[in-house]
């Protein structure tokens, strides 16, 4: 065989795929244009070797912290600055069709605020506990990260969160329909061992937490709550929180809307009824159709979307075989099962769940399928380890009418086009 | 109860510290300065509420992809370029007493180049995949996303990380003896959906695995590996590698040297034999007393260190409840324990494992214990499934000498002194 390399091959054309096989697009190519052997002197190397193999790249010294290849600039947060009050009362959504796996990225979580975000100075950091308790205590920073802590994975979503499709497919975009949701690796002290130092009282049945942000961003927590699994979080994937997560502390409260995982802790006041702020009362309630709102929606439902293909991620190939992405997750618990439908609900498949299946996190799924190019309806459906399914939007509408925009956690659908577009739509 | 919040308070007195037990450090703090209810209104909060409670913050449209806290600048890899030859030819190391858990954030990622870091434009990649196959195949980044693909959180440990620690303790610092170590969550394709494509001859035994970095990195992959558990990876942590850890594609090799890990990953050949390239010849192999070298030692045993406290990472208070933190790993799969010593190995109590403790990746432990006050020696040792247990590194050197600067997995010894500074010792 000849010593020289293969240049960069064309976009493989439909004929190359189909010899190819489950490999997709790869080109077949014929011997005699292979290397036999590696030659580590690339002066040896023949001219059509790229640049990168030619020349010496940076040093490590060039970043003490690391980024995405300049490549990748592109994938970002997108905000909608334009449809809120101002930037610092607005939100970023997490670019899912860009990412993949059941970990977030922290560079990549979005943003929620009331307030902007509080740039809090570590040193000057304290979080108050009093109220029903017997000894009231002030944490300095130092004092959080020296208690007992663990690690666990849960996703955070926004009751929010696709809460303009309860008008129908308004959001072309599963960044814009479900990118209120991350899921990272918290380090935290359980709430529950703060609460034991400084000793409950009697009556105690329910606590407040008090954000240090102008918003003083404040909601009610019931005692079993706190008790069970909420965690006074201060490390994201490793490393500290980041400014607009919290820094230098926040709320961990798996399962339940991100609203109540208080940024900036501040305080937690313990009492015996809840505090019916605003956050609980003219907000993060959910309208019915009879006038009425249910009011401590707290849990996340379980829900599921395919992050690709979709309308920001469309299909590059004509047909075959082709893989479908999506996550799962539920406030229960652990996703159990993923269905789906390629032809808007009439015939469901399981899907592969791949990676940890965690209490409370995304869960990755996946359905590998041939495509024959025509046009599908796609549409994913979670089920939990409590067996609870997934609702189609129709349902949801039924018991819940349209005047909300909170916990919309109804049946997405993509419609794929044959040249491979997609498109937000709803079905009757 | 008056309606102040009590501004900050000086670090804790030894005296606060030993009446509020466990909380550490926490202030108790009496009745009548605490702040009885919420207040959203900014306006109407007391003097002393901080600058950031004060005013807005910054908004969400500030930055598409986040970064960490200013106050955590001083937080990054450190890179030792005066050692080497060049910043081209030389590491950068985890900062590992600066994270918890068992992710390692993607900034902070250790970082090993043998010609500095290959800027590989993605529409021009390629990955060729030849030699005793049925079929030889040129896959384009974009072949490559279509395929089905896995997501695994996996350490990856240089085999040369406590290396300088062969002929003692040299490095004052857990970044310095043990950086050379990151976990994060992969996604990528199984290498042996790429050869099943392909097609093995009968005669197949061996692969080489080729970068596009200036050094054209080769390393021999014996093919029972290959089609175990090695992935052709291109995400870590959700998001694509990053340029230094192989963008736009490298190799994982779980369990196994990371000089193996082959970034910017350019070509597979498929042979009968191993290829002898110089980096398992004249590098990567362990030279013993005798004259002899261990060749293709791919495997990572089981090993452990504790972070936290470590040299960079001295403990801040005088006495009392401490938590001790570390990492342990194994490349023969999951850790079943992790035993603690405080006094130089007389005597060992178990570790707790905390959070997901995932097949060749890195499992946090802690050891909370009470402090008091005197000098310590500390060490750490981890135990596998398959029951290995991590040696001393007296045993380590009666077997391999201390010719070596490879896979030394001995216990480390950290020496905690009375005013809570942490000396790397050994101890005989």
């Amino acid at each position: 065989m000849a010593d020289s390399p293969p240049g960069p091959k064309p976009i493989p054309s439909r004929r190359a795929f189909l010899r190819a096989g489950l490999a997709g697009g790869a080109a077949a190519i014929s011997g005699p244009a292979l290397a036999a052997s590696a030659d580590p002197n690339p002066a040896n190397l023949p001219p059509n070797v790229a640049d990168w193999t030619r020349m010496l790249g940076e040093g490590v010294a060039v970043r003490a912290y690391g980024k995405p290849s300049k490549h990748e600039a592109h994938i970002g947060r997108r905000d909608v600055s334009w449809l809120t009050a101002s930037p610092q009362s607005s939100v970023s959504f997490t670019p899912l069709h860009e990412i993949d796996g059941p970990i977030t990225p922290n560079g990549l979580c979005f943003e929620r605020h009331h307030s902007g975000i509080a740039e809090v100075n570590p040193n000057d950091y304290r979080l108050m506990i009093h109220g029903l308790v017997d000894k009231p205590l002030m944490f300095t920073l130092d004092d959080i990260k020296r208690m007992p802590r663990v690690n666990r994975a849960y996703f955070c979503e926004c009751a929010a969160n696709s809460g303009m499709e309860w008008r129908g497919a308004q959001l072309n975009g599963c960044q814009y329909t479900h990118g209120m949701v991350h899921c990272v690796m918290y380090t935290g002290v359980p709430l529950k061992v703060l609460l034991n130092e400084a000793g409950l009282k009697a009556n105690a049945k329910w606590l407040l937490m008090e954000g240090g942000d102008a918003a003083a961003m404040t909601r009610s927590l019931p005692l079993e709550k706190a008790l069970d699994d909420a965690l006074v979080a201060y490390r994201m994937n490793g490393e500290m929180l980041y400014p607009e997560n919290g820094y230098p502390v926040r709320m961990v409260i798996p399962g339940w809307e991100a609203n109540m995982w208080v940024k900036w802790l501040r305080r937690i006041e313990v009492g015996d009824q809840p505090w019916h702020t605003r956050e609980e009362t003219s907000k993060y309630t959910d309208l019915l159709e009879n006038g009425k709102a249910r009011r401590f929606t707290y849990l996340m439902e379980a829900k599921s979307v395919i992050t690709n293909p979709s309308p920001q991620a469309p299909v590059n190939h004509k047909s075959g075989f082709t893989v479908l992405s999506g996550i799962a997750w539920s406030g229960r618990g652990k996703i159990a099962r993923v269905d789906v439908s390629l032809d808007g609900g009439r015939n469901w498949r399981p899907a592969r769940i791949d990676g940890p299946a965690l209490d409370k996190a995304l869960t990755r799924f996946y359905y590998e399928f041939d495509w024959d190019g025509s046009e599908l309806l796609l549409q994913s459906r979670a089920i939990d380890q409590t067996g609870y399914v997934q609702p189609s939007k129709a349902e949801l509408r039924k018991f819940r009418g349209v005047n909300s925009i909170y916990h919309n956690n109804g049946i997405q659908t993509w419609h794929l086009l044959k040249n491979g577009e997609v498109e937000n739509v709803e079905i009757s």
